[in-house]
């Protein structure tokens, strides 16, 4: 029961890569609102494949049919449906290839789990693929969020150890981190982006793959939004980006380094700007004890190297019970991480828009 | 609304660090299990301050009295309750306290979330000292795991840049290991752990304070347990753990790390072992497609250095509306993480046992 | 955000009457179910209007494709979608029928919680016609419920003031019940079900409706499910049955005609029956205490007299500001109780799977 | 797991009837009101016993203890937590009692869910008297709900078949209804209700028992609260309403008298009251579509006569495995519902500030 999210957002999502279709029932928005339809299109399109050469040739269209919840064009607070129908899906010897489970992949806990009963095609309900309804979802909360001032943007901070330039978190040039989206390969420093590219191919040359960091950035959200405990805001994100395939870590403001400083340093110290409360650095990546400071909130994930090789690698055959080799045929992303970023993105635009709606009502 | 967690059990965590006393109201518990009360006792002592050179001398008895759920030393299934009460509470001047917010606490953004009402006093309902009654969950679920077969371990992964040996996530040595708990500065490498006390120590005679990295193992789960998606294993934990304060980061497996290695090498491969599936690398952390391998379940949390240091710092004042600088009187723990370690082990233990009683029942 | 129900199986219901199509996500199901599509068909066509002549003449194919979670026709155990396509949708003058709000339907309500951006084209998200995937589900659900020897029965037993023989719950004639839904009209006294059919047909032609009583059973259930207070069966299929439109009222065994009883009477006593433990009566209609009994679980449902009727009727005029008139064409059901009949039966489907699946695990 | 309820106000209730105490964590309350400490002692004292002649004259002095949540004497935000210490409670061969359960009792399902390990000492988890702690609950709410203009108010409707005058849910006279409060045997024909307490003391002199029907309402409401399907608000109510022992049956407005209605009476029909939207009746109890409607919001809910009788009672005996007879000891309530009610209140102030927390929020 893993596939629906949210405290005052909630979405189900639903599909299975190679089955009649993949989609997501969005329940809880706000009504009224006017659905940018070519912004939807565009954002979608960022995680689509087969558009550079650092992603799979396949095509998938990821055209989504609105099945609910909007009228006239405009949100009616309802439960917004989608639905995106499989296209490309070739068929293939899966009950064979099922049998020597795909190192790195979820085919053999997707087994012991479902005993057996999974739809195998393609990774089934397991798929990357699944994350095209999320990333429609955030598009959409992203167009709501902007009309209350609050922006994300992501980048990739580092690809097969080549680093990006770090976002400044605490006087972040917004104009330029917002065209990031715009960017098919969002680096801030495009001469490491080369650089990060050129060893993406160099690795898709070898049949391997490699990994990479996203981080993210959202501002605009007011001081106070969010809970201590299990429901700071923390906890909301991680729950959701961890929902997402192939990320293995999650750190918010100065993260893991930040255990090698000393307190001194690391402590966000306040300020008086002309009035506006504000802090010197932004260690603690816009959040105190779960709840907000006001500053830039600023998380980085961790994206694992594609599981799927072309290398030969080895695995066991569950029929004959004996060690085996596989090679895994097709081809696939040799870095999953630039694809992964329009996901990352469009779930930090659902959790802002989920933690906007979770705030205190207007009438206490 | 954060102080309620888990999908089977449910904790309700409440209390100030000056109020009348902390607590905690578990429900779902199953019926029937005979506490023992030594094994809790020394399990929750693990967290208390005042016992060592490296944590605060503030004496806090952390007596538990179960105020319900528990009928001739069993279970019986009904919410289980435990009060404590607040002993060492030192009044002091909170009002003039709270005009000047202390760097990295949730002082400022308390007051933005409650609008001014939140509780003062020794950090009210943000206090460390809440994580007391999770402690005491943690053990007893330990208790519980322990007649399933399922134990938990955890160790000083990293204090002030000095690492101890990490686990062998493989071929664990799982007796060398749960002895951990047992010690006061619990780390594989006891020189290792020399070379941090001595680090903690200089940090505190020079009023500041360092950060860790905590490495947990549950060992035992089978494999099939977990769901995809968002309510997968990391999702899961993640939520939980983030709810611990001064925790900022979060990894997997090979986590942030593993990042830069080729699917290749990453990718943990299956092999049959006298007949059992298991794998040769870890790397997945005991954790694919969101659902447990069977292999050993690893992550890492980054705790940053603890924000109250007796250096003079930077601050607002609240009441001029100015720049100010503020002392923190008392003693403070100069590093959390050794405190931190048993609370993210008690962590590890409610997880795994709300996950045990979320599998499939019987009857299906 | 009401679309969503359930513990451990979770179904987000979404659609509008006349949009692209209703449906539903129903998450949780158990893997390796092989689905009964003969089953599902003649069980979901109980709900469907146009059949009988006390039903609207609408043709609602009701043709359920299935979008996810069936592979081989076995339940996989990821999320089991279904969208109904809407077909029969004529176009009207909506825009202007909106101006004036039908009596006791949800026109004013809708627009006041959603601010005017409702789907207004019959009755959009609040249509009778969102019961068709719960009846979708509650099938499902049912043949899984069979194979453990769980089976729901329902009748009416009371439309326009005539009433059925009521079930006999401590000594059920299950083949007797179990075959009460083959009949168009489900009665026991098939003599009592001519006059109620004549007193629809009556209330049709007077441009008018009827209300009437349902009366369910659920038996083989295992004593000792379910749990005390908010978590209660009680509690649970209220939650359920009272988000089927047009349930004002739901009681459970003697319901409100056993307050004028004595507790003498009233109490169930407890008897030994060949060493097995049975009560001489069922008042407490199968619940003790939130938990069930092992006796028949038995409700009853109070349904309304249809709101759209054909006589002219009072109403306001919002573009106007005066009071108004109106009549509203076409023909609909003059009792919806033969219809809510087959959905409050899915109903209680769906609940008893869910509560069979939030039993205590194996493992503990 | 049924202790826990809500939305947006969580409410966790734990406790035993014989054990060291009862109480509650009530998480989500708005930060800064100001509590009426007399308001709350005069509103809790209504359901305590031992105050009438057709009440228990046990003592319980239900002195709730504050353990957090109030800072100054007002709420903080944070979760608000009361104990309630067990001073009367005789000790008594409980053993042998649970050997031969009451009938009406939950001795038996809840020996089956708890495998036997439950308090059987005076009901345990499933006495009566944990209604106290949602009866404070219910008080402090109702404070909050007072300065908004939301009120509430119940009277009994029926005791042992005697009835009081119903309310007027479309012009209620609201100053007389909110007095009803401050009556020790709270009905609107204080004939009546005279009538009702000899028909009561009649019963414990015959070491019986008899029940009625409790109708509360709701007024303050503004239209468009709540949502469609199952969280609406008869959902919502219900869900909380039969978590209160005793009461086996709930129905909202006509209920099921108004199934015997026609359509074309039962309508409620809207019209311009000097611009402002009212209704003509209120047969919707307030609610359509599961939406508030602005008008009163009014329900009625079954009472069962109290299961704790003098008579003797046939049981079966569980260590003989054998029918045999038994004679609860001790006086009891010989009706339940005029202590009922103070809690059936209690539970719509509570359900009523959840809802209004549950709003949409003034950023979107």
């Amino acid at each position: 029961m893993g596939s629906i999210w949210g405290n005052r957002l909630k979405f189900s999502i639903f599909g299975e890569s190679h089955g009649a279709g993949i989609g997501m029932v969005l329940d809880g928005l706000p009504s009224g609102h006017l659905i940018d339809w070519e912004h939807l299109r565009k954002y979608t399109m960022r995680r689509a494949p087969g558009h550079t050469p650092w992603s799979t040739p396949r095509k998938e269209k990821d055209e989504a049919e609105v099945l609910s919840g909007v009228y006239k064009g405009r949100t009616t607070g309802a439960p917004l449906t989608i639905l995106i129908r499989n296209t490309d899906t070739r068929s293939a010897d899966y009950e064979a290839m099922r049998m020597r489970p795909r190192p790195g992949h979820a085919d053999l806990t997707g087994a012991a789990r479902y005993l057996g009963y999974q739809d195998p095609r393609g990774s089934g309900h397991f798929s990357g693929r699944l994350t095209a309804p999320m990333t429609f979802a955030g598009a959409l909360c992203s167009q709501i969020l902007a009309g209350r001032g609050i922006y994300t943007a992501a980048h990739l901070l580092e690809v097969a150890g080549i680093s990006d330039q770090p976002f400044n978190t605490v006087t972040p040039d917004l104009d330029q981190y917002i065209k990031l989206g715009e960017k098919p390969f969002p680096v801030i420093d495009d001469e490491a982006g080369q650089r990060m590219m050129d060893a993406v191919l160099k690795a898709a040359d070898s049949k391997d793959s490699v990994g990479g960091v996203i981080e993210t950035m959202i501002w605009g959200l007011p001081a106070g939004l969010g809970d201590p405990m299990f429901d700071g805001l923390e906890s909301r994100i991680s729950s959701l980006i961890f929902g997402i395939p192939a990320i293995k870590g999650l750190e918010f403001g100065s993260g893991f380094a930040g255990v090698r400083s000393k307190g001194s340093e690391h402590n966000d110290v306040p300020w008086f700007d002309h009035g506006k409360i504000r802090f010197r650095t932004n260690n603690s990546g816009g959040i105190q004890g779960g709840i907000s400071t006001g500053m830039p909130l600023v998380f980085r994930a961790a994206v694992k190297p594609t599981s799927s090789i072309g290398k030969q690698q080895n695995t066991i055959n569950l029929s004959t019970g004996q060690n085996d080799t596989l090679i895994i045929e097709g081809r696939h992303d040799p870095c999953i991480a630039p694809r992964a970023l329009p996901v990352v993105e469009a779930a930090a635009a659902v959790f802002s828009l989920d933690l906007l709606l979770d705030t205190a009502s207007p009438f206490i």
